[in-house]
């Protein structure tokens, strides 16, 4: 068994970037059902979480194995440990990879900056995967580096979407009951096929429920059954919730999921999974302007196309870009009044390069320019402008998307609405997309 | 029950678009299992289709039912709809629809040319529903419009990729059992919960199946089947090939279906299915030239690029546009090579807009210029190109995505070759997304 921890000072430490807003709130919760003092950083009950990572990917269709699958050109197990490790109350995080993969996984936790992770190797069988993970917390163990749990959670590599509701309401379960497991209801009838492959019986669909993931167990009691089971368990078996209860005589308490918790199985949940991410990071555009005074000013009236055009979408002014960029807003759009080249842009830029949010999620910047409908712009100005493809070229290196927008602004009021209209349009349309094939080029509203 | 039939002159006819190549061959097998005479158009065995579309789509979280939800704008039942009239062997097609539906659902036939389809007002649950399509289809019933079937395929109007060989499969089991239908592995355990909320126990994952559509009777047994059975059946049943075990003792022969049978029934299925459409409508690119001499033309370098880079993608050059169409290319890369404006890109379009491709799906097409390095465009010939804006608002009337991209050449060979990948990249891209708030837009490379 390989095991490693990331230079990190300590596995519980929130990273440097912000971890989710509602951690602290849900803390709290989680301090006062364990009984334990209610200080933010509580530290009991002790939870740690066991994922196991060892899958080939077969029903995927695809060589590489799906929890390494890239959406948005990052892995997708990076998504899920970063889900986890947003609860500031798990303290462990243990993955169990195929020792062909460590080396892979290493640098997906060094690159995307995750923190308390332990790689153990994983099982031929999700079961003795799942098995490594635990021993990997254990007390009976040699050499052991991590401290047990009172309670561990057990989940998918391949299901990012896991929110901290539903993993409280686990690790509160499992302590009353020693284990629960989150369910939804059946998509499609059970059936069970005859020896001829033919219908047997079909099952009633109301009566059964999917089994899905994450669970969280009372850690002795999924370490006894896991200790007990059979061999055949241990290779043929898929539900932990059947050891604690085969074993450990435990009937675990069924808490319902949400339908965002369903497992990255085919190719077209990796679809799905990409435009669910595109989504979510879509929901907040940042206007930045360089001028405050001039409220007359035609990027305050795109600004105002923005807010009234796109529909769920939240615009705000970038008067306090640090805080937006705290709050985790990927979606820029930088007005450039006072200046025809692109200084606000690069100040803006600059800023996002040293933020590092674009570690995580591709960042959209989009460096507005307004021209006069009538005056034709000079050449020297065009190639001025040119210059955001050799600007947009060296941003992608650090995961930012740079476009260009040319408004022209006619006298005309009907028509310049139009002209701004077809702005938003544009905006609506790049952000949406995120699609790098496109940087550095100048559209025109 | 309203029944309504558009005005086509047969409701076997395959329609003015070409219906899928593959038909002839299948439809063969067809005959030659049916034991009936081998001729292309055989009649027998005679296979009707009942899509059950009453549907509240109370899961999506959405307002819209999810069968009415557009996709690249179209509703999603079109795409199911496309799907079975284009196997040339399913004579009628019954839709069952909710009478509020019923207008919208006459003109989504109508606009997107279906053939062969009649209307069923829907009961209050989906057995009922597919009770009110055989009705419509059974001898018994005053007033019927369309002849009984030898076999009946039912299908879910939220399926869209069914492919033409598993219904063959399917229709082949039920003249032989009576009942067949499509079947997948488990993706999650089934269990079985108490009263109390706690895990009762766990079903074996490895001895169940899913029940997926479609599935197919023999006509009489299931409407025999629905005949016989019970208010509870209707009201709560949710399974077609239990009231076939239950009522006619038939065991349904199982078939294992593909992924891509799965059920849209939550958002991220939405995204699934658009992504996985758009991929297949990118499978080839037609390049049209207006020079057929010149084989040195840079015109014929970006092609050869193209299919250098886009793996996957076949790459054809437009000699013989009309059967390109004919072959359901969706995408276009007109490079103007001896007209400095539109003149090749036009008539392009014209021929597309004649053909009626882009009724079914947005085509979308790239008019290329290519510009010397060196030589600053005139004024006059930025003017020129300024005008695909004006072009591409008219032909998206018709479904028609029209980018501009602008290929500068230098004469040295290595900056060339960087300047026509970057112009494959942006074809890609364009293609890919099929984005129509970026439409009229001139992209450089």
């Amino acid at each position: 068994m390989e095991s490693w921890l990331p230079g990190s000072s300590g596995p519980a430490e929130v990273g440097p970037r912000l971890r989710g807003l509602r951690g602290a709130d849900l803390a709290a919760s989680a301090c006062l059902l364990s009984g334990a003092g209610a200080e933010a950083g509580c530290s009991a009950p002790a939870v740690a979480a066991v994922l196991p990572a060892g899958g080939s990917g077969e029903r995927m269709g695809v060589p590489t194995p799906k929890q390494f699958c890239p959406i948005l050109e990052r892995p997708l197990i990076s998504y899920t440990l970063q889900a986890l490790e947003r609860v500031s109350w798990i303290k462990d995080i243990v993955v169990a990879v195929t020792g062909e993969n460590m080396e892979a996984m290493k640098c997906i936790i060094q690159r995307y900056q995750h923190k308390g992770i332990s790689l153990v190797e994983s099982g031929v069988t999700r079961h003795r995967s799942i098995f490594n993970g635990l021993k990997a917390l254990a007390e009976d163990q040699p050499n052991r580096r991590l401290s047990k749990p009172e309670v561990v959670i057990i989940h998918d590599a391949v299901r990012p979407f896991v929110e901290e509701d539903v993993l409280l309401k686990l690790v509160t379960a499992a302590k009353e009951h020693g284990a629960a497991g989150a369910i939804r209801p059946l998509v499609s009838t059970v059936i069970s096929p005859s020896a001829d492959g033919c219908l047997d019986h079909s099952l009633e669909r109301a009566r059964h429920r999917a089994s899905e993931m994450p669970q969280a167990f009372l850690f002795d009691v999924i370490y006894e059954a896991y200790q007990q089971c059979s061999d055949y368990d241990l290779e043929f078996g898929t539900e932990c919730l059947h050891l604690a209860l085969k074993y450990c005589h435990i009937k675990a308490k069924l808490i319902e999921g949400s339908p965002d918790l369903w497992k990255v199985t085919y190719k077209r949940d990796l679809y799905a999974a990409e435009s669910i991410i595109k989504e979510r990071i879509s929901q907040q555009i940042c206007v930045v302007m360089d001028t405050k005074e001039d409220e007359e000013h035609v990027g305050h009236r795109l600004e105002e196309m923005l807010k009234n055009e796109l529909n769920h979408v939240k615009v705000t002014s970038g008067r306090d870009l640090q805080q937006i960029i705290l709050e985790e807003c990927y979606n820029f759009v930088c007005v450039n009044v006072m200046t025809s080249d692109f200084e606000e842009t690069q100040k803006l830029l600059n800023m996002l390069e040293e933020s590092n949010l674009s570690i995580l999620y591709p960042v959209v910047v989009i460096s507005v320019q307004f021209l006069d409908y009538e005056s034709e712009p000079s050449g020297q100005k065009m190639e001025n402008l040119m210059r955001i493809r050799e600007f947009a070229k060296e941003v992608k290196k650090t995961n930012i998307l740079l476009y260009g927008l040319l408004v022209y602004y006619p006298q005309d009021e009907r028509k310049l609405q139009e002209s701004l209209r077809q702005g938003a349009t544009i905006i609506a349309a790049l952000i949406k997309e995120r699609n790098s094939g496109l940087i550095g080029q100048l559209l025109v509203a």
